[in-house]
């Protein structure tokens, strides 16, 4: 049914013709497109398949649509989709394609990613957003000399100086997560980060550690610990936590992954969450409205995140320098069932 | 620092002799590589910023690295991320760009999305892999047309003959999660499908109406509701089921968010899951496990069935047929905490 393009093909002229309609009526309905009568679309494409209409390939003349990098530090990490939507949603808007890849996470975990960059050179990319994931030094200048405009979302250390990037009031975040758990009574809270050194995690703990101080409240080292963001390593630190004799009676999870892994742990100690200890979170993912109880936490507006590195990217693809190097949307408590005054 | 390509730049053999190192070694630095001493690296390093060298592009000679299209219907549902995941190690791999988009969402929801095939095809690409995606008649011509290959994952209705597809042994799954109910003394069992006349979940319906049929179960057509996959309408129709004068004392739930609505409803309702009612989903998504209580679900591989699609594409790109239209994946019962013997 499908012929091969050539000079025998039919022209559009010939299936507007034939089909009783406007040439750029068939033309349209050879390019799919969808503003077109049902019934008009029909007939149409029964022509086209019936007289095996190859459309030219005009756009080979035309220059192709700019593409951009999103490159994450995991593909299936539960707030990696609520990134790409807004990256890719801020993208299709502006007529710009999103090559996604996880490529950095192999230049760490044993497999070295060789020629990564190469690749990126030669698809002529016109920019680059990083999402909790970094180069090397050798890599940034490479990315430099290349004229590669980049900005990062949620870096995970200070990024080069100049470089743009986007995250959340994670400081903030950690007040109003803190100031939450005092204002319910609780005096013994402990704060469980991600990985050490890393600068949303930090973040976060000196907004607790700020928020308890404010109140007069001490922080024994016992009471801060540190994770890597997941349910699993949490769940262990919570199972520590408890074992102290003067166990906390409210913790503070950097992370919804992580707060579901406490709530698991405090259960299989026999402790109801939030009766015998109440939890809070951060993030806001999907899931932390639909676990049980539904998690109290600090939502951080990542799609958004998101489609404003996509904004910036593309002033600096357009020659721009943007005026503030780093720029933060503001987290907001959000209170559930997860927490409630101390026992 | 930085200086403009051109006739004025230092080459690498320049760079080399000026560090001590090789000329391989100083390319190595220069394009990124990560298989260089740590030492060496800094130096050359160094060196290549003095000097300003510009890496010359010659990739542009090259033909540039192949891109594919992966169309899925939502960026931010906890299922994309494996499926991107899926894909992405797969064409990586293999040397191939995934450029992702949720366009095919945008041509039903209101806004209508023209000319996408147009930046499809002008930006040549090799193949589409789509994820609960569909294209209208004229669209799939126009790929046909064009010969852009394309492989369905999960398709949402049948797809055109002799479009390969790629799923979950979806009636399978439907009978274990039955079975399993079946074999804990429940009978009066509901199930709560996703929408109406979608291929997988009107399969894993069909597994039920099996097991039941099997064993000799009566299924009242009340027993039987459907959802659209996410939390909230499932909710709904568990409420409307704990309404019956009969209520059923186990759900089969065709999505573990619809589990997740099914078991919010059930303690909205004053019933303990699994005690009073069990439940069980289907996906086995990460958060199934750690959910309160821990989700019963029939796990189906996304990843691999999103990487096997990525291989079936790329045989196509290659100029093959693969021999079979429709490849499925088993599914597997996990079972876990939210299903149990009825009260």
């Amino acid at each position: 049914m499908v012929r091969p393009s050539g000079a025998g093909g039919p022209t559009l002229a010939v299936v507007a013709r034939e089909a009783g309609v406007s040439v750029p009526t068939a033309s349209k309905v050879a390019n799919g497109r969808e503003d077109v009568a049902p019934e008009t679309r029909r007939r149409v494409t029964e022509v086209l398949d019936r007289l095996g209409y190859v459309r030219r390939p005009r756009f080979a003349a035309d220059r192709p649509p700019a593409l951009i990098d999103l490159v994450v530090h995991r593909l299936d990490a539960p707030w990696s989709g609520a990134v790409l939507h807004g990256v890719e949603e801020a993208a299709h808007d502006a007529g710009i394609g999103v090559v996604v890849s996880a490529a950095l996470v192999r230049t760490r975990g044993g497999r070295p990613e060789l020629g990564w960059l190469d690749k990126l050179g030669a698809r002529g990319t016109a920019g680059v957003l990083f999402n909790l994931a970094e180069l090397n030094t050798t890599q940034y200048s490479w990315l430099e000399q290349h004229r590669i405009p980049y900005v990062m979302i949620d870096p995970v250390l200070d990024p080069p100086p100049g470089v743009p990037s986007v995250g959340a009031t994670n400081w903030q975040g950690g007040v109003s997560a803190t100031e939450h758990l005092i204002r319910l009574g609780h005096r013994r809270i402990a704060v469980i980060g991600g990985y050490r050194r890393k600068m949303c995690s930090d973040a976060r703990i000196a907004g607790f550690r700020s928020a308890m101080a404010a109140a007069g409240l001490r922080v024994p080292p016992e009471h801060v610990r540190h994770g890597d963001f997941d349910e699993v390593v949490a769940h262990r630190r919570m199972t520590e936590l408890l074992a102290l004799p003067e166990p906390p009676t409210a913790v503070f999870a950097c992370s919804d992954q992580m707060a579901l892994g406490v709530c698991q742990a405090a259960r299989e100690h026999g402790l109801r969450v939030p009766d015998d200890v109440s939890v809070v979170g951060f993030d806001d993912l999907p899931q932390a409205r639909w676990s049980s109880p539904a998690l109290t936490t600090v939502r951080q507006p990542l799609a958004e995140m998101a489609a404003t590195a996509l904004r910036l990217l593309r002033r600096m693809m357009d020659g721009d320098r943007p005026e503030g190097v780093r720029t933060e949307l503001s987290t907001r408590l959000v209170v559930r069932e997860s927490t409630a005054p101390p026992a």
